[in-house]
C-alpha cells in the first residue's frame, strides 16, 4: 500500500493563471478525502489571507486526510502553517548549486543544512509532522542530498521528499536513487515529480516499484509549468499494472477530475489519459465494430473502473456497427446499397472538415431513405436587442406543428435572451430539458466561427445537436431547433 | 539516429471529433515535412474519398519524407494506397487472442499469418514499401507476434511493428521485448505507443534506447482514446535527457504543435509537457523571482529551443519581483510601504478566484500610488440589434480624451459588429491591433459567465484585458475598452 500526497491545492493552485477562493479550496479538500487520498496538502500558509483560511478551515473539518501546509525552511512559513491548524508541513530546502545560489546568494551548503536543521527543530517543537523535501534534488549532487537528508533525520524529520522539480529525470534513475536512500533512510520517503519531458507517470512509478512509500499528485497534472504527475495516471497504472494497492477509490476519480477542471478552469484536454472526454470514446469503424463485440479490444480497463461510460462518437471514421445502432434507435432499415450511401455521406461530411452529430446522421439517413419527415420546429423568425442601458431581449417566431407561435423574453444576455424566447413558445414541450450547452473555446478574431452543441432530454431521450455560425446567437439558437427536432 | 513515422494524419486524425480536409492535411503534411519527420503516414487510402485524395495529393509534393498509408491485410486496402500514389504502407494484423477474435471469428491463428503473408507478398508486387505492424502486440503472446514476424520478413516486409494499441505497456517491458525482437530480426524494428495509462512518452523512450530503430508519435498527442506518444516528449526526451538523435528541427516544434492544434481543433492543455501554454510560464514568486536571477533555477530547457518565449504571469502567487518588472515599464515607483500593500491586493484579488490580467495589476498599482489616471477611453452607450432577417450591428458612443465620438457599424456577428463599432471610434488610433481575441469555453446554460480575454498591440507593447460577463457582446467590448486604456 503507497501512500499519496496530493498537491492539486498548492503546487496545482500555482498553475499560472489558477486562483481558489476558500470555499473553492474546502470542496476540493472534501472531494479529495472521499477519493481516499492520505495527506492533502492544502496551500501555503504564509502566502495570503486565504491560503491561511483555507488551511485553518480544511484542518477544522476532521477529515481522514493528513492536512498538510507548504514551507520554507523560514520561521515564519512554519508559524503560519502551525497557526492555520495544519497537521504537517511539507518542508523544502533547495539542495542543487543553480537553487542554492538564486536563494541563499552567497551562502556555503552547509548553511542549507544548518538552516534545514534549525527549521525542523522549531516546526517539530510547534508540533508538527515533519515531511522534509530536497528542491530540485534531482541536478543536485546525489552525495549532498544525503548529507542534507541525514541531517533531516537526526532533527527528527519524520518523512522525506526527493523532487524532481524541473522533471529532467528519467525512470530508471528514479529506480537507482530510490533504491540507494531506501537502503539508507528509514523514516518514509517520498517522490515529487513534474512533467516537462511527460515522464512524470513513469518516474512515478518507478519510485513507488523502487520502494518509494508515498509520492505526490495532483488531479488532472494541474501545477507550475507542465504540471505534476497525474494522480489518476499513477493510481491507474501502479494499480493495473503492477499490482500495488492505495486507498483510492477509483470509482471516484473522474467526479473529483471533473470538479477540479471545473473550480480550477484548466482544461482537461480530449486525449488525457483515464480522465480525458475521448479516453473511452470510439470514432472508427474498426475500433467500434470490434468494441461492440467486445469491448475489450480497445480498451484496456472498463470506463465504469473509474465511473465513467463508453461513448461511441460517430465521424468520418464511422463504420457500419455505429450507423446501424443508431438507425435502430430511429426505427428505420436501409438496404445494403442505401446503407453504403448512408456511410459516404457521413464520411464526405467528416472530409469536409465538418463533426458529425446525431442530428447530421439523422438527416443523412432520412434524405437516403427518402423519408419525408416534416420538421416539427419551423424558425421563421428571430431577433434580439441588448445594450449597456437596456436588458437583453429576443423575439421569436416558431412554427410548431404548423402552428405559429410568437414570444418574446429578457435574458443574461442575448443568448440567453433568444433560449428563454424559444422555451416560452415551446412552453407546451415543458419536459424538454437543456441538459448541456458547450461553446468550443473561441480563438483567433471576433469573426471566428463559433461552435455551439447543445445536449437536449425529454424522458430518456438524449440528443446532440450543433450550430455552427459566425454569430454566436444565430448558432445557438439553430442547435436549440435541430435539437427539438431531434425529439419532438 | 532513430527514426519518425508521424501519424498526425492518421491515428491523429482518427481522434473522435476531428476530420481534416484535403487542404488541411496538405498543410500538415508540408509542416511535418519541413520538421524533419522521416515518414507521414497521411491517413488511409481505402476509408474515403477525402483520404485518398488527400494522401494522392500529399505523395505528389515532392517532399523528403516518405509518404505511407494505413492498411489493413486485405487486398483493397493496398490497391487503394498504392493508387493513391503512397510510397509505403504501414499494414496491421491482429496478432492477441482478443482481436483475432474480434477481426476474424471463428478463424486460427494460422489464417492470420496466411493472409499477413498473402498481403505483404501483393503490397511489394505492387511496388510499395511494407512496415508489417502487429496490432495489440502487448497483449498477445509473444512466441505468435514473433512468428507472425518471421512469415512476414520471409514475404519480405521491409519493415516491423510492435504495436502496444491500447498503451498497456510499461517501459521495463517495452525494454525486454524490443531487445528480444532486435536479436532475432535484421530488418528496423519499429514502436507504436498509446497513453491509457500515461505512460506512452516513457514506453517509446524505453523502446528507442533499447534499440528500436522507428517510433510511431503524432504532434500533441492527439489519437484514438488518450492518444499516441507525442512527438515533442518522446523527440525532447531522448535528445535532451539520454543524447539520442533524431532529424527534428527542434526550433520548428512549437509552431508545427500550434497548426496541428488550430486544424484539428484539439486544445492543447496549457499543462501540456513542451507545447503547453504554461510549458515555460512561472506565476509563483519564489519560482519568478528565481527565474529572473537564473532562468535555469525553473527551466529544464529554454524556451527557444523549441521555438517559444518565456511567459511571467500574474497572479495571486506574484512576488515582488514580477510585480517590480511591470512598474518599471509604467514607469511608476513605489515605497516597500506600498509595495507591500500592491502585493496584498493582488493576492487579495486572487484568493477571490479571479485571474489577474496586466490590466488588473495596473488599477491596483494606480489606486495603492493614488495616481488619478483619468481613463482616456470611456464606454457611455452601446446597442446591438441582430436577427435572422437582418444584419448584426452595433452603435457606439465612446468618450475619448473628453471628445465624443458616435459611431455605428455592421459585423458577422454582434460581437463583431461591435468591435468594429469601437475600431471606428477609435480611427485616429488605427495602429491599435487586435492580436487574440478568446473565449474560453462556456459550458453548464446560457446563463453561464462568459470569460473573454483580448490581446491588443500598439507598435512594441503589447497587453491584456480580460472582461467577464453573463453576456457575451458586453465581455468582449469591456476587454476591448479596458485594453485600450492600457495602451493610449
Amino acid at each position: 500500500m503507497v501512500k499519496i500526497l496530493d498537491t492539486t491545492l498548492r503546487d496545482g493552485e500555482q498553475t499560472p493563471g489558477v486562483s481558489l477562493t476558500v470555499e473553492q479550496k474546502v470542496m476540493i479538500a472534501d472531494a479529495l478525502d472521499a477519493l481516499g487520498v492520505d495527506i492533502i496538502e492544502a496551500g501555503t500558509a504564509v502566502t495570503s489571507k486565504g491560503d491561511f483560511e483555507a488551511i485553518k478551515e480544511i484542518s477544522s473539518r476532521n477529515l481522514n486526510a493528513e492536512i498538510c501546509s507548504f514551507a520554507r525552511i523560514v520561521k515564519s512559513d512554519i508559524d503560519a502553517a502551525a497557526d492555520a491548524g495544519a497537521d504537517s508541513i511539507f518542508m523544502v530546502a533547495p539542495s542543487s548549486d543553480i537553487h542554492i545560489r538564486a536563494k541563499f546568494p552567497g551562502k556555503s551548503y552547509d548553511y542549507v543544512v544548518e538552516k534545514s536543521v534549525e527549521a525542523i527543530e522549531y516546526a517539530k517543537e510547534r508540533g508538527l509532522i515533519v515531511e522534509f523535501g530536497a528542491e530540485d534534488a534531482s541536478r543536485a549532487d546525489l552525495d549532498f542530498v544525503i548529507k542534507l537528508f541525514d541531517a533531516a533525520v537526526s532533527a527528527k524529520a519524520d518523512r522525506l521528499t526527493f523532487a524532481d522539480t524541473v522533471g529532467v529525470m528519467t525512470p530508471e534513475r528514479v529506480e537507482e536513487v530510490i533504491k540507494k536512500l531506501k537502503e539508507r533512510f528509514s523514516v518514509p520517503l517520498a517522490i515529487h515529480c513534474h512533467d516537462d519531458f511527460g515522464l512524470a507517470t513513469a518516474n512515478t512509478v518507478f519510485a513507488v516499484k523502487a520502494g518509494a512509500d508515498e509520492f505526490h499528485a495532483t488531479i488532472n497534472g494541474i501545477g507550475e509549468r507542465a504540471g505534476n504527475a497525474a494522480l489518476e495516471e499513477v493510481v491507474m497504472a501502479i494499480e493495473f499494472l503492477y499490482g500495488i494497492k492505495t486507498k483510492v477509490k477509483k470509482e471516484k476519480i473522474y467526479d473529483t477530475s471533473q470538479l477540479v477542471e471545473r473550480l480550477t478552469r484548466v482544461t482537461v484536454p480530449p486525449n488525457k489519459p483515464i480522465v480525458g472526454e475521448n479516453a473511452f470514446a470510439h470514432e472508427s469503424g474498426i475500433h467500434t465494430s470490434a468494441i461492440l463485440k467486445d469491448s475489450k479490444t480497445y480498451e484496456p480497463i472498463s470506463p465504469e473502473t473509474i465511473g465513467r461510460k463508453r461513448v461511441l462518437v460517430l465521424g468520418k471514421h464511422a463504420g457500419k456497427a455505429s450507423v446501424e445502432a443508431i438507425m435502430k434507435e430511429l426505427g428505420y432499415k436501409a438496404t445494403p446499397e442505401q446503407m453504403k450511401e448512408i456511410l459516404d455521406r457521413i464520411k464526405e461530411l467528416g472530409d469536409r472538415g465538418k463533426r458529425v452529430t446525431d442530428a447530421d446522421v439523422r438527416t443523412i439517413v432520412e434524405t437516403v431513405l427518402q423519408i419525408q419527415r416534416e420538421k416539427k420546429v419551423k424558425l421563421e423568425d428571430l431577433a434580439i436587442f441588448s445594450g449597456m442601458k437596456s436588458m437583453p431581449m429576443a423575439s421569436v417566431k416558431l412554427k410548431i406543428n404548423g402552428e405559429e407561435k410568437i414570444e418574446a423574453a429578457i435574458g443574461l444576455g442575448p443568448v440567453d435572451a433568444a433560449i428563454n424566447a424559444i422555451r416560452k413558445a415551446i412552453k407546451d414541450f415543458a419536459d424538454v430539458k437543456l441538459v448541456s450547452y458547450h461553446v468550443d473555446a473561441i480563438t483567433g478574431g471576433t469573426d471566428a466561427l463559433v461552435d455551439v452543441v447543445v445536449q437536449l432530454k425529454r424522458g430518456n431521450k438524449t440528443v446532440t445537436a450543433r450550430g455552427a455560425r459566425t454569430d454566436i446567437v444565430m448558432a445557438s439558437v439553430e442547435a436549440f431547433v435541430e435539437g427539438l427536432n431531434m425529439l419532438l
